[in-house]
């Protein structure tokens, strides 16, 4: 029997104990004759009071559902329907449906929502998502687009479409791509709401019920929702100074059959680092000597700010092994959520019909606009534009760290991306300094959520996106003195801790 | 072993055969010793030549992965590997991956695309799609209004978002369902991308694995492909003359235990039926007493053209039991994808996190578009002079179906909707009408395609949407003309067999 109580109701506790199980009697999960738990036994169960259960128990008998019987304990007595004559007058109207019971599994949004909560403040500086500056939006020049687009097509945007994308957009890609050097058919490319939807559509054809896959540790939460829900299974690869650690990677391959393996080899979320020339060609040639398909997030690689620029490992793959995911949220806008995925014909194909029994297809109006925004430039020169607003950012983000935080921490320097991934002092955890930090005006995330294996306690991500330099300065000002006091409260307790540990010996 | 081959593809077919066998060394599906069928036996199974086999294990031989005992049969000799010295130069180079092996399942998606195709030509009359009239959009007025609102809120629309959805579009759908009787708190609506996506995230929330559903017969094909994929465990009840069959379907609930029953109580499709209110009460009664939520998809409501307008399910609900489907998609535009579900706050609370994983909020701008253009009155004054272009059509439709129809066919008259659902005589197969039909230049949708279960192949959905008036006439002349050509020709058939058969008998 399995009872929800909901302690932030209204409804009494012994109300919602006695309809729960009015429910499971109702639907026959109960049946006449079976025993329920002894009070002290559900009370415990439950964590609450005896007199709760007493009351509940007692509501139960009175409608003739269940009886006590001294010294062998609580049974069902009766199934509540209309021609029950040993009901009260009440039970003829149905109880409303319990919904708890019905759902495949609960989910809690504590993480994003909770957070997002905090930033909101208006004195908050927040360092926590990795989203795009919305004071460069180039407004104007999007809004005419946008005019221009509905203008000369209209009719055909309001119109169904087709699965796979609007054509345009499609043919616009197709034609970008072969500038960095993936040559592909316009059958090698499906338009989607963006690289979550992406990756959701690359599992629901890809990953089998009992097959496992290969995850970065750590990575990007929304892969990990994805790939490593309650039932999947998966291995955790750690990312190094040169991306995952191919040695582990390679290890796992000889030991396992993944389905694919999930990577963002260039400027990686949320460490930063990117994988070099050698590591990505070592990286192709272990998946296809070990026949698993790589999944490739790029969606970071217009980000750069300095350094070599790699090719993408979809660029590097003669062998049709790489399903490389790109998105339009990070170089531009994130609220239109429009992303595409390049893989071969046969893939593209299964994954057009995916999506098509997902939501048939991606809004024509957004396609169109960042067809008709992109097509005349403006895409190129808006991410020449955050580009340089960006490094500037990370700039005063580095030097602030440099100037403001202890000599414990470390951070590393990343040549493009959004974040910087910071490494605390010894014994401090990041969702401890995030308490305080919250108290000083500052928000950013802590490193825990970026696992999918074992969390490390001690990271945090800083993203420079959003804040202006000056902003930043003074958020990690603020934050490396939350940090510094960490430490010290951290060494008295341990101090402490040592000191009772000796008087408990003596 | 499994080899697929593709016949439409340049790569001659022993080379085919010869590199998946190699696929399946290398990966270890077939290792050393094991025993490959004999040529006869191959060349049965895949339906090719012997010589083609026979070529293709000739060279697996020269490249020493395999070898042939006289009398023994053929086996596998090595693994291919860099090491290996028994290999020629160019097996040095690994072969592309193969990605049919690593698809969870390959659908195909015939029947849409090849339905389209026909309808894409010129001299084609389509009543095959269930979609609004494109020469109707109002399209000025609806490019004023995302001037508008990306003039006010540009910045705001092009940011991330929340899951839920935008605010002002959902405080608006709340104030337009408490005029239609159904009253909501905000956390009981969540703005999705259309329908189709709503039951796709419905489906993630509420079906497990091994859980069980019931679906009307016919239906709408995305809820059969959502509900009734490969491993899928459902039960179709029959839609009647007013709606679903509730004796059937109290038969069905009293024995098994879905979790649950998907219906389309208004202007259904494809059969344009409508549920009564006392079967609307009853449907309500029997999913309180089982305990089994109802997903009302009342997608049609607004095109209602004559007759009595009932309260949706979900305005009749008072035990929380009923989660409503809705869209922009057949009173405006479906190109926008926009559409929403109203259900208890538990539920909508789990979608919500669904939708997250899937592709984390529905596109800002198109939201912010329908909400800019409906709450300026301008959706009400679009759904006015659709529903008399429609109802125009629809007469048109029922007219030409009573001038141009054999006696022999049946069909009814729909209230409401985009279609008319059409029995044909005796004998005659839908399937067989069409293909002549688009040879006369008319497409229409065997009925077939509508059922989960056993599909009657008698049957074909006429829509009146899209066509004008007199289009309407001239294609269901034509169809006229075609389906008693075929009556005839059945007929004759039918006179043939029988003479056949007395031949055969004697």
């Amino acid at each position: 029997m399995m009872l929800q109580l909901d302690r932030e109701s209204r409804i009494p506790l012994y109300v919602q104990i006695a309809s729960q199980v009015r429910e499971h009697i109702a639907t026959g999960r109960l049946k006449i004759g079976d025993r329920l738990p002894a009070n002290r036994e559900l009370s415990r169960l439950l964590d609450v009071n005896r007199t709760t259960v007493t009351t509940a128990y007692s509501d139960l008998e009175a409608d003739g559902l269940i009886r006590s019987e001294v010294g062998r304990g609580t049974f069902v007595a009766a199934a509540p329907s209309r021609g029950n004559a040993g009901f009260r007058k009440e039970m003829a109207a149905p109880s409303p449906l319990l919904w708890n019971g019905l759902l495949v599994s609960t989910q809690r949004d504590v993480w994003l929502g909770g957070l997002l909560h905090a930033t909101q403040r208006k004195d908050t500086i927040s360092l926590a998502h990795g989203l795009p500056q919305a004071e460069l939006f180039p407004l104007e020049d999007f809004r005419k687009s946008v005019d221009r687009v509905l203008r000369r097509a209209g009719r055909e945007l309001l119109q169904l479409g087709t699965s796979s994308g609007y054509a345009p957009l499609q043919e616009y890609l197709v034609s970008q791509m072969a500038l960095s050097g993936i040559s592909l058919n316009h059958d090698e490319v499906l338009i989607t709401n963006g690289c979550q939807q992406s990756l959701d559509l690359i599992r629901r054809i890809l990953v089998g019920p009992g097959d496992e896959i290969v995850i970065e540790d750590p990575t990007y939460p929304g892969a990990i929702s994805v790939f490593c829900g309650s039932n999947a299974k998966y291995t955790s690869v750690p990312v190094g100074p040169n991306g995952m650690d191919l040695d582990i990677l390679e290890d796992v391959l000889s030991q396992r059959r993944p389905k694919l393996i999930y990577t963002v080899p260039t400027y990686h979320n949320p460490t930063g680092v990117t994988m070099d020339l050698s590591a990505r060609r070592r990286l192709i040639e272990l998946a296809i000597k070990y026949r698993v398909p790589i999944i490739e997030d790029d969606i970071y690689r217009e980000l750069h700010y300095e350094g070599a620029s790699f090719p993408s490992l979809k660029a590097l793959d003669n062998y049709g092994v790489v399903i490389s995911v790109n998105s339009f949220s990070k170089i531009g806008f994130p609220g239109l959520r429009v992303g595409w995925v390049s893989a071969p014909a046969v893939v593209i194909e299964q994954m057009k019909i995916a999506k098509q029994n997902c939501d048939l297809h991606a809004s024509l109006l957004t396609q169109a606009a960042i067809f008709e925004f992109s097509r005349h430039g403006l895409l190129a020169k808006h991410i020449k534009r955050v580009k340089k607003a960006y490094a500037l950012r990370r700039d005063s983000m580095l030097s602030a760290l440099e100037n403001y935080f202890p000599n414990e921490a470390r951070w590393n320097r990343p040549q493009g991306g959004m974040a910087v991934w910071v490494r605390l002092p010894e014994g401090l955890r990041a969702s401890d300094v995030l308490v305080h930090a919250i108290e000083r005006g500052v928000a950013f995330s802590p490193g825990e959520h970026f696992y999918s294996g074992q969390p490390q306690q001690n990271m945090l991500r800083l993203c420079f996106t959003i804040a202006s330099p000056e902003m930043i300065e003074e958020a990690v000002k603020r934050l490396g003195s939350v940090i510094k006091e960490r430490v010290v409260s951290h060494r008295k307790r341990r101090t402490v801790r040592k000191a009772e540990g000796v008087r408990a010996l003596v």
